[in-house]
């Protein structure tokens, strides 16, 4: 029987950064991953730390992301010091575009209420656009500038804090799916795996968009659903552009390597495999619409992932009312890669039994409340 | 609501076999697969129908072996003539080969009793051996040669079932993982999945190595268990034998186009994704071992799939006695290639109210009596 | 030194069909390839033994290409004896799609004269179309059914003769490029290659695209250039179609596995790697324009290959005429697949002194004298 | 016509080093890759910068091996700086082990001329090398500790070095494979591709183990010779070891990403393509002798590449003597990627008439002279 402090469910990157940071702290951790670390949505993700981009309205979820974007550039830092890998934290900024009069008065609003809350958001006019990015169609009318919002490579994030866990005495352990949750007095006693059982004190859910599944092992019941997104990549030899650029139907994230990522669909409540013909088509046809000079990149791969939805469109922080040893971290939709940093610090502190204010409106106990997340 | 006749859960080669015959005899059927159609272990399987080859004594688990082994030479033309796809049926035979003295004395007995039950089971000194086959080692000591143990082509049988039962109008939904079992009066009710609810009158359990956590959502346990197994393939140019040659160590299935499988390791209770440098050293040792001039051949590929075990060697076929509409077919270890049509057609009967004699010795109310499969 | 009797380069499906009906004749054959047997445009068509379904006009090119057409249905079972391996020849047969009515004119048209060389090439109407073919979109509004105009699995073809020559003792060399052709007395006295060097009696020059550089090493100036095609393929649970179709901006061609290859489109002298974005896009579109329910088809593979083109659209079947040794099987553009048996068959006669009125037309010593191949 | 500066024949490492420096320089430079940059030899290799591991005496390789070793910290802040890939430059240093009494004997000898020269290089008995590295196995029974020879990522080296030249300004054609070399009046005056054709003043070859057959097209003899090496990698979850582990019959080389590779075997004069079993089984062999618990690695991977080898084991730096503009970087056999920033850097210096001494030794003008690698 095992028995470490603390099991985290899932090894995606929420859940290996919530892992890393207790490890940090000193706890001893194991990380139970059905498949393989960082297989799923965390690589499928596109890296984008979009804090401003895809917010209408300000609020706490903003106000989240901002904090986890603000950590990224240290944690480059560490986890490079660390591990020897580094994330590849792109500081080039954003482009919200417009590619039409409607959408661009609706980016002018929000970057006036951006600017409000102290964040940089300027419009830019189709001359200024194609000046700092020439590749730019000219059906594209002007953009939301926002050089904050940067990116990273989600699937070597995810890498590198399990790395870092790793060479901190934390476990990890692949292809151990959860067949039961055995609980006793308001606890959670044991978890049962295809690869053993363990006795953790306590149990994190970070399991994406099987954490309902799982919970209701427990007699939780958590409404985080499957959002597919499919993706594909093409690798340019030339640098077209160095900025991600994020249109209405598509958006175009630059690789240091020359990728460029084209995502994403969303199909709610989709679990099929792969990609379909008509994602393919809706991402090529987008991509070429923003730049049409893309139309010589050579294709590289198309990949589906499956975002953990909620219903309110915000994350599960914070533990279940129902136990008293069961944390959830789950329902991060778009926005893992993102929050995985401010993720991993909260959890730890709240399962040293510290306060986390931040988390409070993301509480797991707010059931069918409308908060709203202020996305879209 | 979906409301077919028969939901199968599991789209291995077991769940499409039982959704092909049932769809045969008119059923309405939905095949639910986690992953992809054939995706697992019926991928992963070299093909062998090896009914006497790995047997030790006789009994009913080898005469439902013999009895399946015999359905091969019509299901070749019968789905080669539905679906357009071959599934290579080879009857070049089978070589059980002898390394020293001890393993010659008893495959020499098993081929005695083999004979007795009518099958043929000759066995051959190394000088007739290489005769046969010259490539064989001079360290092969001799071999009980079974022209009835056959092979087909794992992949594209489990293929043929299910494009068989799509072209007949049975249904498969990938993606579509479990996520609960409501009972109600003695009976599943429904069977709730990522991919929506279903519910059937009847329900086939044919979940592999994920039967027990599917089963348990029922409240039925069944004590399945994984037997992680690892295999590679090597493609050669020119043919080196024609048989399948089964040594102690491993064994080494050639296919027409070329490809030479090897496989495969044995690992109970690992279900740890991927193949392990140990498991490449043990195969590839092996193979060079029973044929030198295989050094030269092109490895193309390695793999690790998980069979699903049971305590006493047997499969599981037939009603669960807790419920009146869920029946399982699981179980079958390293035999679900060549199981795959009897079951198939035998859960078919039964489903439709029929006796199934040949299945009462696989009773999954045979609880924990120790039965012993004979196979070793 | 290696002395076979003859010296084929290109392992290809020419290079390969070639060699099997030398090795079938007798003859000591070895092919020199220079990466793998059959991987580059071999494995990269469709397979559609389209003899009538591009040709604009009769002529010597259509003759040859039904005369390698009926080769087919026996071929089939003469692979399958000796090799095991099924080519899945499908008799289903094509339907030209028209989109509009200058389309449907011109098809009418081509039907008439295909009619009177004694083909089956019917006028469908919309009606009749969607009877046949339900999936169809009302887009299409006729087409022209071509029974006879069936299809194989082109990767299956080349290998099962690959197989076929090595069973009866011909050989295949892989990863030998060739270095040198050294000429002497007017015949190539020896062929230098990175695998050793080699002085067959005969050699014969099937190298696709790379044919006109490896010519040039004996002094020989060929013409062909590259052509590239770009291909995809979805796989579909349910069968969408049964036949070949055929359309202005792309084809389907369904396989018995599920799997459905768009293909393709054509860029001349293009000989960059892989597959571009722009032509996913087109064939994504193109494919939805035909079957608007392949949308959910799953996007499988995307590739790219480069059909070997001619100036007057004629492959080059014959003996050059500067060397007493040297023959050439090449520029098929998009009709390798097609014309392999007839190639092959030919050839083989060819090298064996007889004549082959056939080829005539094909001679490599036409020059720039403009026939036409009447494609298009 | 395209007229750049210099046409650089070959994407790999060395072609692209010798391009960025060219392009550093202001020239005008296209790289012309047959397949895919990078793709080869390039991508193939394990990253040693083993300037020390391999050599049994000093002289001027080992100097100009040392010379390019020294330039990596820098090189990787440049590339890091420009194109934001990180070539994951690692400190760890090197073990050359010694499994027996002889081996131990001749690595202390070569570490005292390495000491005499200026070099770290410790002998370290058994017990200090298990404090090191506990998980090296007890079988071996000393090594010489090089904390000078580190390693980096071959792939990213050579990506960053491409993506560094078109950031700068130079060409990559990939897909672009020389067909013929046009001599005039004892100059190069037309490279002839499959993607057209090039007027350049200056032409570098560096095409790997096809420099020999393109050299030939300008009527240029260069001895450069294959030599088939296979490698493998495995992944594991928990850091195992940190050094870089050189044994006599194969190299365990740690990545950052838990990566481990396994190299390589070396096959003269084989250019056939993939790995083969009995390379397989080595590597694991070896692999499992020298750190057991390597065991429960995961398998990766399995590849083969063909490095550039040269009789005398030196590599060919310098003009051609029988062509005024043509210059020749080849034949760096197991040491292009330690050698490319040297080479790069050296032949810059050459094309724009500067003299570069420490290139003397190596020129291709030495013909059959006996000088010696040192290597072995």
């Amino acid at each position: 029987m095992n028995k470490p402090d603390v099991v985290v469910i899932g090894g995606g990157v929420i859940g290996c950064a919530i892992a890393y940071y207790l490890t940090k702290r000193g706890a001893r951790v194991t990380v139970l991953e059905r498949d393989r670390i960082g297989d799923h949505a965390s690589s499928a993700a596109a890296g984008m730390l979009g804090a401003q981009v895809e917010t209408s309205f300000p609020g706490p979820m903003v106000d989240l992301c901002l904090a986890s974007r603000r950590m990224f550039p240290d944690l480059q830092q560490e986890l490079l010091q660390l591990t020897g890998l580094d994330i590849e934290w792109n500081s080039a900024g954003m482009l919200r575009l417009a590619m039409d009069e409607r959408e661009s008065g609706e980016l002018q609003q929000r970057g006036e209420w951006q600017r409000e809350i102290g964040e940089k958001a300027e419009w830019w006019s189709q001359e200024q656009l194609i000046q700092s990015e020439p590749a730019l169609s000219s059906e594209v009318k002007g953009a939301l500038h926002l050089p904050g919002d940067t990116q990273v490579s989600a699937p070597r994030l995810t890498r590198a804090f399990a790395r870092g866990l790793h060479i901190l005495g934390g476990k990890g352990v692949e292809g151990a799916f959860v067949t039961g949750l055995r609980v006793e007095r308001g606890r959670v006693k044991e978890v049962e795996t295809s690869a053993g059982s363990y006795r953790p004190e306590q149990v994190v859910l970070a399991a994406g968009v099987w954490t309902r599944s799982v919970a209701r092992m427990a007699g939780v019941s958590l409404p985080v659903f499957p959002v597919k997104g499919e993706s594909l990549s093409v690798q340019v030899s030339e640098p077209l552009f160095r900025k991600t650029l994020f249109g209405p139907g598509a958006y175009l994230v630059p690789k240091p390597d020359g990728q460029v990522i084209v995502g994403a669909t969303e199909r709610e409540n989709d679990t099929s495999p792969g990609v379909t013909l008509e994602g393919l088509h809706r991402l090529s046809r987008e991509a070429l619409r923003m730049v049409p000079e893309l139309s010589g990149g050579n294709w590289e791969r198309s990949w589906a992932g499956f975002r953990p939805g909620s219903p309110d469109g915000l994350p599960y922080l914070g533990r279940v009312k129902e136990l008293s040893n069961l944390y959830v971290a789950s329902g991060h939709f778009r926005n893992g890669i993102l929050l995985s940093p401010v993720t991993g610090r909260g959890m730890a502190d709240l399962l040293a039994g510290l306060e986390v204010p931040e988390f409070h409106p993301f509480s797991p106990e707010r059931g069918e409340r409308v908060t709203q997340s202020g996305w879209g």
